[in-house]
């Protein structure tokens, strides 16, 4: 097997493989990828034509080569001969030119749910099986190409990791800025980052004019190396043919922005030739490779949108709503399964300003692990901010984060020894954000530094499972300052020290400083202040508080992360008081 | 000259003087301080029988040596010679007891301004006089007794304090658990502390029980040695003659619970005779002197009121609000002292709950230092918080410590050397508490650690000056967010450096932080928590903005600095929400 390649100059990856099959007369009832059994010697002969024309990588005639495609042509068997012949013929292509390359992978033609009808598992397992054949014989890539959705391509990069070591590189297809199941570019690039793709990028879609924004998208939230293979330009339909107005000189004057942007990895899609695969090699012939960029940083991710975490960042708000424990009529609606209230506590949070909704169904006598996906399906398709899995479950954690499409932010573990080995290995599997709680087996300790060396252990664990602290968010947890008025400072110390020494994130949940006072929103309101002075990074409260979103916006300004004060003025345009206001109330007394 | 006595017991102080020459048959058209010349023997013999019965100290015949005490007999020219003269009478006496000789100055019974018509400088000279003359002869201390008015005994302590290094021991009388003009015992005890007198304590009054919350109110607000002598019980007044009703076996007896408050000077008043010294000093002999406490803090006093701060004491309130800059309506109101507005401020703000109120008159065409000095006058007769002088002219300064007869806030010094030249000598000679900018001639610094060196500066200027760690009051200034959004934690960081390192309270005027920006109230608010949190002692700031005092209230119990929440459930009584309160609202919708 050789290595994983190290970057070293721009690779170009060859154009398309269907669309030169087609010109070579392939009918519409042939199985493409069942020529690498009828025709091999055809499907080499492309390869070798783009490896000619300048191509460092070939692509192997596999991307419909899973078990359902193969069905619609009764090929449902064949599905290990088709993949090894596949990724064989191009290596035999490519060895006389040193050419890397890339097994190709193309979606099921199936959706996942709540999209479709297929579960995670059945997705999972089709997937398992392509690219376990594909892995027998030792391509350099994995090519995860054209998905739409997000839900299938996590299946795909889950199946390629475990059936592997090689480096996968996954790309979407869009339409404008989204794909056809509404993720963004951003979206993918931050889950698949964290699912343990090695690069990430967007094929076919529109022609490379149309692709910019998605790759520009794309760049601007990973730190791995970007592909980019659009069509050779917007297809024309005329009279059923489909045809492609960019010639070879033309496609590569309209890939010149993307090399502004620095990407490592350029192809073509459909309507592309050996003619575009040459035009793009004497392009890059000789540019030294652009460098990587480090925007590795704590985000989170639902299918649209990213939320970016961290000292840089403005606090986050996690909406509290969604928790049955103290609200009876949470707990009926989801027993009965009406979960039109909880949509609308989701809706309302949003609308108020909430940047994560907190999703809790500790309820007796459900089955928490069917109800935690039922919710993750319905909320991410009805609303657009990232979900917090809030169970100490495994089960439901696991099932949780096989339902979520997004990056998730999982609340939480503590420091047992048993939650930690229990937990963490599927934290990183799926690669979700964890919250770490500074208790463990001997309950809360009451000094910051013993807090502190919780944290320090739940870090450390992280570390050894390869869980970036990026990802870690920790807890110095809340207690109610009217039983102990110096549990706040503790609290508070806590947050600091770990802020300061662990490079984490930091989350707490707020409104249990103020437990059986009177007034609680101004006592958490002012609780957060503080909290956010100390370093908080993520605040779990009730957006609906007017009080406590006053709190967080003004906060986050004082703690110099609202850059020249834009989110302030923003939510707060039109209020202006002017300079001397504080006064004016007085002076019209006289 | 003798040594400064350093304690080693319990001292006993004789008692009446008065008493015992009515006794032998003094008649009210002679002047009692006159027998110092007229029958040096006679007063001598009252010193022997004293100092016979046990006294450790005894006490001249000088009560009313002064000028315009003396001038009611026509003596006004012999101060000097009748207070040398009973100096020289008790050090005779005292000689073979090898007893203290304390050197006795009453009121001079006129009243200082605002009380009466003389003015500081006029009180002072008549105090410096006598004084001078006493301490001629070398008395082993001054004791300032008998005083109803804390401007005057003010006025007597500087004037011991300027013309000799003997110990002041500074003693009022009280009726009930004030002076005759609204003095406490707790504000005597601070001011006079600042002001650098050896000892305080109280005199004459009502007899022992009736004093006795007086000397514990003292006792609690002082770290100096504390001095009791009652009278003999409460003076009977029957058919023009005044009688006391307690003998010594009786007087002693009501003196025990003094004795648990830890008293150490002890002695008796009016209608006590040596037959009550004798039995005091059979209580006290072979009792080991009390443990000196050590009370002393941070404290402000106003006539009536002591404010105490520091990392143990609530965050405090200054009333920003009497300061003519932004507020025109005030400025006039100065201008044609017509003070009605201004009181009518300070009454209000006080309402909402400052502790302290900033005056500023800094408008142009007046005279500050009088306008400054009249507006003291008024103002500490029509509310009892303690003030603070908002002034950087040396000479308002001076003169409105003259006024002021509480302990005051001066507001502000900063790190120009001209300016500690000036000032420090000012306020460590009136005793006051003093606000120091951490700005210079090179302006305010950007980093917290410049701003630092700064208020280092300072302090180590206050240390040579001989002003205490607890009367300095840091400013780490507020800029605008607005205008740079890391401005406010870099007053955050300078606050918590100047905090833990150089043990010295911390101030800060909140409101300029929102300069500028829409809903100002908010911003403030925010940033007030956030400062406690850092470690702010005092908070300039508008009281009648109800999310400022809010955000008070919360910070300081968050903050650790209300024991067991007194102070919040207090101000928000009858609004006890309940444990659920947060959800209940929502819980009501379905
Ligand atoms: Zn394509
Ligand atoms: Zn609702
Ligand atoms: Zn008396």
């Amino acid at each position: 097997m050789r290595h994983t390649p190290n970057l070293e100059k721009i690779l170009v990856f060859d154009g398309a493989m269907g669309t030169m099959l087609l010109e070579q007369g392939l009918k519409p009832e042939t199985c493409p990828d069942y020529l690498n059994i009828l025709e091999p010697q055809q499907v080499e002969e492309i390869h070798l034509a783009y490896l000619k024309a300048g191509a460092d990588v070939i692509t192997t005639n596999t991307f419909g080569g899973n078990r359902w495609k193969l069905a619609e042509y009764g090929l449902e068997d064949k599905v290990k001969e088709i993949n090894r012949e596949g990724v064989k013929i191009a290596r035999r292509a490519a060895e006389a030119f040193n050419g890397y390359v890339v097994a190709s992978v193309g979606p099921t033609g199936q959706f996942i749910k709540p999209i479709g009808k297929k579960t995670f598992q059945e997705i999972y397992e089709v997937f398992r099986e392509q690219i376990g054949a594909l892995a027998e014989e030792e391509p350099d890539f994995i090519l995860l190409e054209t998905f739409h959705d997000l839900g299938e391509i996590r299946c795909a990069l889950l199946a390629a990791r475990d059936v592997c070591s090689t480096p996968v590189i996954c790309s979407l297809t869009y339409e404008g800025r989204r794909t056809l199941t509404g993720v963004s570019p951003g979206s993918a690039a931050v889950v698949l980052e964290a699912l343990g793709a090695w690069a990430v990028g967007a094929n076919c879609s529109g022609g490379p004019e149309e692709l910019f924004h998605v790759i520009k998208e794309i760049s601007q939230n990973t730190s791995l190396p970007v592909l980019v293979q659009p069509n050779a330009g917007l297809p024309e339909f005329n009279q059923g043919a489909v045809t492609y107005p960019l010639g070879p000189q033309g496609f590569v004057c309209a890939l010149e922005p993307y090399f502004d942007l620095g990407i490592q990895l350029v192809g073509s899609c459909c309507g592309s030739t050996p003619g575009h695969t040459g035009e793009i090699k004497k392009r890059v012939n000789g540019v030294s490779l652009p460098m990587p960029k480090d925007v590795r940083k704590s985000a989170l991710a639902s299918r649209e949108k990213v939320v970016y975490l961290g000292k840089d960042e403005l606090p986050r708000v996690i909406g509290e709503r969604i928790n049955p424990t103290a609200r009876k009529i949470l707990g009926e609606s989801l027993k009965q399964e009406q979960y039109g209230i909880i949509q609308h506590e989701a809706e309302v949070q949003v609308e108020a300003g909430a940047h994560l909704l907190d999703i809790n169904v500790g309820v007796h006598g459900i089955d928490q692990r069917e109800t935690m996906a039922k919710l993750i399906h319905l909320l991410q398709q009805k609303i657009d901010v990232p979900l917090v899995i809030d169970s100490t479950d495994p089960n439901v954690i696991k099932n949780a984060l096989e339902a979520y499409h997004g990056k998730a932010l999982v609340n939480s573990i503590n420091g047992e020894e048993r939650c930690l080995e229990l937990i963490l290995p599927v934290i990183k599997r799926y690669g979700a954000g964890v919250v770490a709680l500074t208790l463990d087996e001997h309950g809360i300790p009451v000094k910051a530094e013993d807090r502190y060396v919780i944290a320090e252990k739940i870090v450390k664990a992280c570390d050894a499972y390869g869980i970036s602290r990026n990802d870690i968010y920790v807890d110095c947890l809340v207690l109610t300052v009217g039983t102990d008025e110096k549990a706040p400072i503790e609290t508070l110390r806590a947050l600091k020290m770990v802020k300061e020494k662990l490079h984490v994130n930091t989350i707490l949940g707020v409104s249990n400083v103020s437990h059986g006072l009177p007034e609680r929103s101004k006592i958490n309101a002012t609780f957060l202040a503080m909290a956010i002075a100390n370093g908080l990074d993520l605040a779990i409260i009730n957006p609906l508080d007017k009080a406590m979103m006053d709190s967080w916006q003004a906060a986050s300004l004082l703690a110099g992360r609202d850059t020249k004060a834009t989110n302030y003025i923003q939510l707060n345009h039109g209020n202006k008081q002017g300079i001397k206001g504080d006064h004016q109330a007085t002076q019209e007394k006289y």
